[in-house]
């Protein structure tokens, strides 16, 4: 043990010992009782079979350690009146979570059917991982709880999230073993360097050590003590040791470390906050124990002859085959009765009054505090307007603008507008002003609470934009952030966003998951500005080149997901506008940052976002009546070569009807009955007619609008260009040729296409390849695009 | 500094440092050369602006550092006739490992048009980050790389990758402190856990601390040293720093500083092998180098009055603007001239003798090196008969049996077999026996340094099988070791492959980009095992079920991707047989590990296999003509439910004409145009006809077949059923009606779609929907299945 607490408080007077070991025994036991038990829920009669399962499914081998934990907790909110929720990090502890939350009476509040009485247990034990039941991880339906195990590694980034500006809060993050392992869970370590201890709360994480994974030790646990405490003080914090496997001595050396921690928390609380309190200044060592327990802990010892508590045994199911072995069955009574679960319930089944007496009550249960619901906590953002931040268009086509500088004007608006409540932050892995964002730190900084240098810039510990170079910590921030109630968006390279894409698949999943418990309340909606994107890397190659993460989110439930594709800097401001007011949702926004020509209006972009599919008439030929071909745009780069391929067009063919459909909003064009965005096929009829030929060039991969269009009656004339992993270093536009969806190959796909073209096209086609010819001989040459491209502008007809 | 080298070795010879100076302005000159210039490349007349590219890209910031790296560890490898490989993890650097590529004489001896003189070197300044040209980063064209660096975060496990069973082999790697900030970085560090110093190589991790990242500092830069020396010795390495910005300094500091390294190094492996030595026994201390030197180093010390050397501002291009501001083309010439290029190279204008004899030669040129081009070293796997492997089928669908367990019974053979080549090495997330792999334990261990109690099983410093808890580790150590020239296997869940999604995208555009390049040579495909999969998760829940990473993989260039959906045991036996064969692949398996029918015998299997799709004709309707509707299934539990549902619709509707096709090869479903497995139009046809009812049971998401089909004829007449993101902790075949791939939905949809069904279908539709109900609460009641689905057995006509 390298580290002791400084002061050893009071041993604990016995009456309160046994409280919690009452209330510990009682958790483990319905922890145990979950797993198994279909009836007699109370062992009034022997166990037979028929109480069992017939699938024995579940968790034990994390359990009691998360039990043991929650119970010590309980003790330190009671006597300080603290306010702390309780992050889990090994999933596989569901069962325990439940335990707890049924204990303090949450549970049973907000799933009456589900009472503190036998009948109670009985249901409690039942659904667990049973069919129509609930899951066996800590999952949402799990009151307190704002992080699903089931995907480890992220439990640390959530519980900073949960931190970041709720100054009064402890965020207690119990990290297993095993997940310390995971790569998102070893960069949380270092959250630390961005928590202000006189705004934020504070994150105590326990390191809860059993030893085992699934069959395997870990190696957390197997490292020598001294390297692993030095590991710790590494990560920034000043680790306090329990460990053990006796109850009696760990229950006293674990009331007396928590004690010590927390009053460590306050001291540096006090010193950064008080009358006296000198702000942030430098970073605080944080405290943080290191819990070392039995895996299995108080489970069977031994099973057919074989090491099962203190082992990888017992991380699922320790007895199982109770069907075959009578023997097995005899064990897990005994082990059920080790618990004595006569003196720990009433005769109506529930829990005796010492039990209840340890838990804090009301709002400070960890199950039942509201930051762990962060719905009920959230506030409305303050929005403001977006006409002083809009580019000013006269005519179509007229300026240049970069479309997330524009954005970035607008979230210092946002960020100023909101900056009393504390509840709006931007994240992103060192890309903020790299994305042109930049003027946000007009008004803020960057976090940072070590030291700062004289040449340093918008650093500072108020800062209210996070960056880390991690994906994975970014996102499990704002995932915290967002679940306790706040607002906030992730700027990201499009590319590396496929870094977090399991990270999304289970916000994604947690958000499906929520909307069907009624008691928890909305919480703003999850949204990633992708820049930086595959058609603009100069800087870059072939591996920041990948726009396929939209196709990860289409296969989430469709109502989660809502994809953006905003042509220029007015419809990055009506789509932000938008999103952070959306709740429940993820939106994913995809613009470029480089210079690049404007198309609408504020009042036009309006309408445009509102419909999120239209006919730009004012590009369209005038003609009336159906058109011969129509020419959709997907994404700002696609945008600009559809116009100037309609350019060309027009000069050349002036006689052919082009329609021009901008889509903004990419969930419009799948079936109305597989998203709520979804164009009736009438109207989507209307627009991209039953036989006509559709040249679309789409920001991502081609494949992408097949899949939603190929329910559509004019599916089979759609001819879809966009990116095929033609990747490089090159310039945007030569990007364009090397996948084909440039102007030069937009008019070949129309002359190939269209009857009224072929006629007359054989001269237009050739030059085409010309141009296409010129430009390849040209980029080779001098590095820059032709003049041609370069000096391009659209003329209103 | 925390920690000092033991021994101080004798100042360098002022010759020697002399010599490694040059070598170090040269490769500097090299660099800024490659970023700036078109022409002019020796400054041989004054610097005009026409001499500089028309667009400035590239990064500076890292490159001088790892240049000075580089030219010490040279200085190393002639001293001691030493194996080093370098692994670039900061991938911003590629003009830097150009550079020194160039200088050793390879990049001229691979591209001899590059040649070693003033031509080649206008040349290589030219086609840095020119369209037509290389990369910015240090890709696969990098001669002597395996690390690309442009997402950042894995070259420290691609280090250990290479290390394993490579005894002779230091490999060098090179961690930005921007990487450093990642998750798979951060996790990585643990892998000295798993290396033996006995049997396998060592990795040097030269963490480069610079400062800053694109425009913030770093976190372990700014941490306080002895907080950073904590964490390292926490990582289980002993750290030596060597920190300035003195050249003549740093040059004797970082030479005496390597000496002590690989003395260090040189002892371990001394002591573990030996004949003096005791094997692996515990886990030494290995060293590791803290290198502390200035972003830009060397170059432009201010711009504009703004600090640029050792800050931010040197990530990129210091010098900007040069056209607007001619003061710009001055500084520039200023920093090019302060390397005195005079000096450094001759008339011609190749290097001087003396930089040319500070570098190793041939294949101890660290870009030499054939570890770094693995395929030059990769022997074929053996390959074990699979006969003695596979279960014995009398007759479709006969017995039930485990087909990962059989796949592991054949991979312990393939183990056995390898065993004295030690180039085969199985990678897991603690999984290994969860997927029912665990014979392989029958002749190797889990490796494992840290101390081995009595309880443990299968752990050992020899083991074969690596398992860390992480699948970022998995896959950063498998890319090393394939990458090096040695084979592997990947066994994940398959939700949480998820996590590995964006290596994958990097891995595969990496071979991607091999195929152009005459002189890399094909190393073995990467070979994942997708288990545990969607349709089986008994003890998890909805978090556990995600069967999409086939949807990121299919995006990849087609060519690349392989996805097989073995039916049975035979036929993974016959996939794995396959896929451990192939090279420059990535080959996806998904298979299941419950107990489940089978249906093939081996030779079947074989033919099936060989086919990759084709008609069951035992279990299609033995009619002849045009079937009235194609049962299409690809994947293990979507074929025993459209069996399931065949015998159905045999029985009650016997003239019913019913053709059964399965898919074990997913990609002979896209078009032969897109894909070398894809059927020719004309065989899809013969095979799904063109205008019946294709009823198609997918594992996947529906719309994935979709997207692989919408180009065929029939596909209007195709109709998916597959996960539909209703996951919850059910039974595995509750999971099929919820999400209506079950053999009841199957009959309905049958029913739905052929006119020979409507006529007499109203009884058999009654009597599908009552079993569902009857499903809905038998389930709910009894938390398994029905005894009808629990003894259902497929029955030949």
């Amino acid at each position: 043990m390298t580290s002791k607490p400084q002061t050893t408080p009071a041993s604990l007077a016995t009456e309160e010992l046994r409280g919690i070991d009452a209330y510990w025994r009682a958790a483990n036991y319905l922890t145990v009782g979950q797993i198994y038990l279909l009836d007699n829920p109370l062992l009034r009669e022997p166990l037979r079979l028929e109480h069992v399962k017939p699938r024995l499914l579940g968790h034990w081998g994390t359990s009691p350690g998360l039990n043991f934990i929650y119970s010590h907790l309980n003790r330190v909110i009671r006597q300080r009146d603290a306010s702390i929720i309780y992050i889990c990090g090994p999933g596989h502890g569901g069962p325990a979570m439940v335990a707890n939350t049924y204990l303090e009476g949450t549970y049973s509040e907000l799933n009456p059917d589900i009472s503190l009485d036998e009948a109670g247990l009985r249901k409690l034990f039942r659904q667990f991982s049973f069919p129509g039941g609930i899951p066996s991880h800590a999952a949402p339906e799990v009151p307190g709880s704002i992080n699903e195990g089931g995907e480890l590694g992220y439990a640390l980034s959530h519980a900073y999230g949960a931190a970041f500006d709720n100054p009064d809060l402890i965020v207690a993050c119990v990290i297993g073993d095993g997940e310390a392992e995971t790569g998102p869970l070893a960069a949380a370590w270092h959250s630390n360097k961005f928590l202000n201890a006189k705004e934020d709360g504070v994150v105590l994480p326990i390191l809860h050590l059993n030893g085992y994974k699934i069959a395997n030790p870990t190696v957390l646990a197997r490292m020598p003590e001294n390297e692993l405490a030095s590991l710790l003080i590494g990560y920034g914090h000043a680790p306090l040791f329990v460990e053990g496997d006796e109850p009696a001595v760990m229950h006293e050396r674990m009331a007396s470390v928590l004690d010590e921690a927390v009053q460590r928390i306050r001291a540096i609380q006090l010193e950064a906050r008080g009358g006296g309190g000198r702000g942030q200044k430098g970073r605080p060592r944080w405290p943080m124990i290191v819990l070392r327990s039995p895996k299995g802990w108080t489970g069977p010892k031994e099973v057919d002859g074989q090491k099962t508590e203190g082992f990888w045994r017992s991380h699922q199911v320790p007895l199982a085959g109770l069907a075959a072995d009578p023997d097995h069955l005899k064990l897990l009574e005994e082990w059920l009765q080790s618990y004595r679960p006569e003196e720990l319930f009433q005769e109506d089944g529930s829990p005796i009054a010492e039990i209840l007496a340890t838990t804090p009550v009301g709002t400070r249960r960890m199950s039942g505090n509201p930051h762990a619901n962060g719905g009920i906590l959230r506030k409305t953002l303050v929005m403001p307007e977006l006409a002083p931040h809009a580019i000013e268009i006269r005519q179509f086509g007229e300026t240049k603008a970069e479309a997330t500088r524009v954005m970035g004007g607008f979230l210092c608006a946002v960020m100023q507008a909101n900056e009393a409540a504390r509840n709006f932050r931007i994240v992103g892995p060192d890309e903020t002003a790299s994305n042109r964002l930049q003027d946000v730190f007009d008004v803020t900084d960057r976090a940072w609470m070590e030291e700062v240098l004289p040449e340093d810039t918008h650093l500072g510990p108020d800062g209210r934009v996070l960056e880390i170079l991690s994906e994975h910590t970014c996102q499990g921030w704002l995932e915290g952030y967002l679940l306790t109630g706040r607002h906030g968006l992730f700027s990201c390279y499009e590319a590396f966003i496929h870094i977090v894409d399991s990270m999304f698949n289970q916000h994604a999943k947690w958000l499906d998951a929520s909307r069907d418990i009624p008691w928890r309340r909305p919480v703003s909606s999850l949204n990633y500005l992708l820049t930086s994107h595959v058609w603009q890397q100069d800087h870059n190659g072939f591996s920041h080149q990948d726009p396929g993460f939209v196709d990860v989110a289409l296969n989430k439930k469709a109502d989660i997901v809502r994809v953006y594709f905003p042509p220029d800097a007015n419809t990055l401001l009506c789509v932000t506008d938008h999103v952070l007011r959306t709740w429940d949702r993820i939106n994913i926004i995809v613009a470029g940052k480089a210079p690049s020509w404007q198309w609408l209006s504020l009042d036009q972009a309006r309408a445009h976002c509102e419909a999120g599919v239209g006919i730009w008439e004012w590009a369209s030929s005038r003609g009336s009546g159906e058109p011969d071909v129509v020419m959709t745009c997907a994404g700002d780069v696609p945008t600009v070569e559809t116009l100037a391929a309609v350019q060309i067009l027009r000069e050349h063919m002036p006689a052919l009807n082009v329609r021009v459909i901008n889509v903004v909003d990419l969930m419009t064009l799948q079936p109305r009955e597989v998203h709520p965005h979804g164009l009736p096929d009438r109207e989507f009829d209307a627009l991209f007619t039953t036989d006509k030929p559709v040249i679309f060039a789409y920001h991502g991969y081609p494949w992408t609008i097949h899949r939603l269009t190929y329910r559509r009656t004019n599916h089979a004339n759609f001819h879809v260009r966009g990116f095929n992993e033609e990747g490089t270093t090159t310039t945007p536009f030569d990007m364009t040729v090397l996948n084909g969806l440039d102007r030069y190959h937009l008019v070949l796909s129309v002359l190939d296409r269209t009857q009224a073209a072929k006629s007359r096209g054989a001269h237009l086609k050739q030059m085409m390849q010309e141009r296409l010819l010129q430009h390849h001989d040209y980029i080779r040459a001098r590095g820059e695009d032709m003049p041609e491209v370069r000096d391009w502008k659209w003329t209103t007809a």
